[in-house]
């Protein structure tokens, strides 16, 4: 399907982290070794927060080819620094190559990710439109159930619950699959951003989810791999939520459990349980 | 908006329509007359029947950028010759420039293309998406107004009753309009086909439609210009749709009026009023 | 590297080389086997005869995408019919992925297309650079060594005697890699035709050359595979060459040996010994 | 032709410059008024120096599509700030539409952009292609004189004397041409700069240069315009050199003379004669 980095912590260039790591997110475009796909070559993403007071929404530079051969993403990850960002490759699971069905999607200072699918989308589609908040429906600009599962999670209030959201969400997308007789609805691995937070989730129906990793704390690295100097330049907080990991360096990636989220802020992370909330179901607490 | 053209006729070179005249498409996507905009280089799309017996649908190359620029719809106009074909450049009104977007759209043999707008179309879409037949809305593959016009167009008949159709489509968008309060909820100039025969409506709601031309007969045309080598190389029944003329040819082109549509097919053309027709009306006779 | 075919015979909808074999040029886009990359994404080309007498020049529609998400690719192969026709799909080896380095290259009746390269070529593009004939270097586009190598055996007189042109142009390539140092100048497999015949070469330095393949007398396959229904649509004389072979049809594919040259033509194709002929050489014959 | 913007000054949202003013760069790339061309669609690009000390090159943004649709384009001007920035539109005078075509070029630290052409430049090409340093040779991506004009600089003396290497090339362009009979081989206006000076030019061998324009010294506009806020916001060496005025700020505009050109820099701006140096003439003082 697709890959995703999301990435949280001292700023750097956007390079260090997609192109310079053995394993990067440009090489898992070519030869992705836990996706679906080897190749993800169908459009790629990238969001930044430029981390000055004048622009309170990220950029998101989008296009319809591969990233391993982009120039603009070249020259602006060389000279584009920021503490929190995402960056998304695109492997088709059949809907158009198009910039608005490229990760990420952005809603004001927010930004969603995915990789995974809907089941059978094209019976499903319908019915999840229409349980668009009608104030937001007309901002939909793409085809993907990418992004309708991202004006899902804002009908249910993204930006007030982010988990509480993206659980009414998958409940809705299983009930409706299970409605049309298909059989795992929902496949996600989700990243969305506040421009402070990050949340991650990884989520399957059928409790086989795409693979999911958060980098090892900055401190433990250190002690690990203490000749390791590009661990001196970043600080303790920062944390990196990928697809696959970007190297093979021992004791640096953790998989992040099926069924679960984690939140990456200031003060301290957290890892819970993920559950779909049905439609008409309690908040989850 | 967008400029367009019709072509039926004597099967002929794309080119000889497309980038030979005076003031060809071509032309007219840098330097349109008639048109909104002087410019519409936000894509183009031509569509054409080869036909031959295997292939019962039309071809349809679109692409994202403009028309006078782009090689391989050069080499196409001058390698391929149709005897029935659309083409359309495209100026965007605010929807994505994407290939999703560009027309002419193609449903099996039928292919529909549009200049105009459906006036507030973000606060009128939902509703307008909602018509379309369940069966159909998962095709709906971009975000304009035009594509929604064909779907609902499809949804209300198009395939059986083209003008019906197109008379309930439009009655819908005006009753959808009205309901929001939106004065001039539609204009249109819109050509439809099925690979044999053409319908082009002209319609506005406030009665001020988009510029539509029609050429006029080709034995006509041949008695005006006795030394026009051109006009003895196509058939009698050749004929022309355009947004605006393509040449200054005195006597070639004939305005089509306000709110009516006309038919060009074997056996003779026709010409009649339209009107559009609100839910739960009658049909049109 | 690169991929290509080359297809004479019985008019077919390309679709039918292109989409349909089990490993199909689409196919080996995505999952190259014998390839020196797997993935052939950085742009492709496609370059017919239309077969009528007003065109005597073959069309050709190139897009710097990968093959396998492009729209116009598919409406275009399942929608125009030739006997002749060229397909490449590129990996690109560091210079612009751009329209004007995509294959098939083009001059009046011929096209070019190749797979493999010059090595250091960024070391010896002037010196060859300079070795085109004046009156054709500003029809050169691109940044390519296959393009040069086409303006290069235009110069030494494709249009008269492609091998022997070819055989100049290879000598002139591996003398300039000589003064230069560099190892083993030349890897190509190269097809060239005027619209009526192919002429297809495999060579490299090393003696070790990119992979090629013949498909099998028509006639002989028939009697191999009497239930292959396809086979009775194609005439006798059809005939394909390509990087790979399209399936796995016991006996369908022959290897091009190293080193040689083949010609397909009407009244009997042709193989022959390949060799370099070096500037001031003897012709070969 | 084209139109282009150097910005040198307090550093600003890109934004504020290319979208902004009443007549921006935007607005000109669908209604330039005084190019030679009013639609420049065929491509643009952005080029900024980000001002920290990690990267020493300017990030290079070009596309091949019109600046006006862009989404990249916009997403970046208004998240990117920088002191120090060049923007192109490209009206292709017949060469391909492609990244390496457009503007601005850069090599190491060093940026280029033109307005003109180079008359008959498919005849010139190959000896100026070959006046090219051989060391440098390899670095030509595209086919434009634009680019051909930014290696021969490049080969004169660029980084060291930016005058007399412009003076240079242009000799050789005025020289080269008159041998082959063309009439008024040069017309341009250029920018160049190292990320600390800009220097421009305006020259044209029949004296009748494409437009060309500075801004008033800021201190100046301020007492002229009390009222205009933006002045207060930018520092008093804040300077704009544009091919066309953005605005209709009464005094705010100065026209570049005839064949001179200026230097922006720290410590106060300069304007001198431009005039020609042919192949062996002395250097210009």
């Amino acid at each position: 399907m697709c890959r995703w980095i999301a990435y949280s912590g001292t700023p750097i260039l956007l390079s260090q982290v997609l192109f310079r790591p053995e394993h990067s997110l440009i090489d898992q475009s070519l030869h992705s070794r836990l996706g679906v796909e080897t190749t993800n070559g169908d459009g790629f993403g990238i969001g930044w927060y430029p981390g000055d007071t004048d622009t309170d929404t990220p950029a998101v530079l989008r296009d319809v080819g591969p990233a391993w051969n982009n120039r603009n993403l070249l020259e602006v990850a060389h000279h584009v620094r920021s503490g929190l960002f995402f960056a998304h490759i695109r492997a088709s699971t059949g809907t158009a190559v198009q910039q608005t069905n490229c990760h990420p999607f952005r809603s004001g200072r927010w930004m969603w990710m995915h990789n995974g699918m809907i089941s059978e989308f094209s019976r499903l589609r319908r019915d999840l439109a229409l349980a668009v908040d009608p104030a937001l429906y007309a901002g939909i600009e793409g085809s993907t159930d990418s992004e309708l599962m991202f004006f899902l999670a804002l009908t249910f209030g993204l930006t007030d619950d982010p988990p509480g959201a993206v659980a009414r969400m998958a409940g809705l997308v299983e009930t409706t699959g299970q409605a049309y007789g298909v059989p795992h609805p929902l496949q996600m691995t989700v990243a969305v951003t506040d421009g402070v937070r990050v949340w991650a989730f990884r989520y399957s129906s059928e409790g086989r989810s795409r693979s999911l990793y958060y980098s090892t704390r900055v401190e433990t690295l250190r002690a690990l791999h203490p000749d390791a100097s590009f661990l001196r330049d970043v600080s303790d907080d920062t944390r990196l939520v990928v697809s696959e990991p970007l190297g093979t360096l021992p004791g640096a990636w953790n998989e992040v459990p099926e069924s679960s989220h984690g939140i990456i802020q200031p003060g301290g992370d957290e890892l819970h349980a993920f559950r779909p909330v049905p439609p008409g179901g309690p908040r989850p607490n």
